[in-house]
């Protein structure tokens, strides 16, 4: 299955670069932002390109319409406020949470190892960017990778959306060694195979 | 501080592998083995190069003398039968664990994101290796990080030892991705600046 038409909610750098991606792959983009009340999802594939904090409102608006899809997770939970913490359960992770919240929907975690200027330039460094993808759902799994293959980046099978909470961990650290200046926003952990 | 005599209880590739990085660094080395009953640990720094089942009988026959010391926790403590899971507490690491058994002893989390390998070559791909070193002893934490950029590898403060919770997630992550062969075992998470 490979879903022809993609719906990015959020419109930050992230969801403009995930989009750039999508449009790369071929696929059509619907974009659905904060002042879009009562819009129709069209994309069989979603990515929730949002802050954490912004997730619980989306499934609240749109749950009943995310039921079926892929619907993509790419957040770092972390607590803003002191930049030390995840603010979910430490033995889950913000993906778990998400696909208790949308019965049905087949949920992904993915791009939250990714800074943006990454995923536009195609490069860790002088290292390509590589996406890592977990999910329990093969299909849809395959459809991203895919995609982001499609787009001419490198894509990664991370295992089951079990392993969202090591891909949580992961997206916190490299935040907290770009906060403190130990790399770059241009950086971060490449993928070497 | 710069600690001139380093202990490395263990012997397998790990072991050998920093040995050979503490002696490119002009520190002598001490090994001690599992074979060898009651040894006198001779280093200021003292590196726990075993996997982490063996960690408790160490602190039980030599944690007086680990007091006062600087001990650097190399450990991924996975569940081995399933390689699903890790074996402490969510929320906590093996290194947190092991601070609260050796009060006193100044403990550091470090290498458990560095395969063998990319200590011996000093790249991770064609990106130099660089280890990871998180601790809440400032002195401690800058003489590893000065004995690893001095053997010539990249070294990066990875904060507080709370961040061995993180650092252990990614080791884990790392291990899972080289076991399923979506990476190599030269290859892994590099850190690009």
């Amino acid at each position: 299955m490979s879903t022809s038409s993609v719906t990015i909610f959020g419109s930050g750098n992230m969801g403009t670069a995930i989009a750039d991606l999508a449009r790369r792959a071929g696929r059509t983009v619907q974009h659905i932002g904060s002042a879009d009340a009562d819009a129709q999802v069209t994309g069989d594939l979603v990515v929730l390109a949002v802050p954490h904090p912004a997730l619980d409102q989306i499934v609240s608006a749109y749950g009943d319409q995310l039921a079926d899809r892929t619907v993509v997770d790419i957040t770092n939970p972390l607590d803003f406020s002191t930049f030390d913490s995840l603010v979910v359960p430490a033995d889950a992770s913000r993906a778990a949470e998400l696909a208790a919240a949308v019965p049905g929907a087949k949920v992904l975690k993915a791009f939250n190892t990714n800074f943006a200027a990454t995923l536009g330039s195609g490069q860790v460094g002088e290292q390509p960017t590589t996406v890592l993808v977990a999910g329990d759902d093969a299909e849809a799994k395959q459809d991203l990778l895919d995609l982001v293959t499609a787009a001419g980046l490198h894509a990664v099978d991370a295992g089951a959306l079990k392993r969202a909470r090591e891909l949580e961990a992961l997206g916190f650290l490299q935040l907290t060694l770009a906060a403190g200046d130990q790399i770059g926003w241009t950086g971060g952990f490449a993928v070497v195979r």
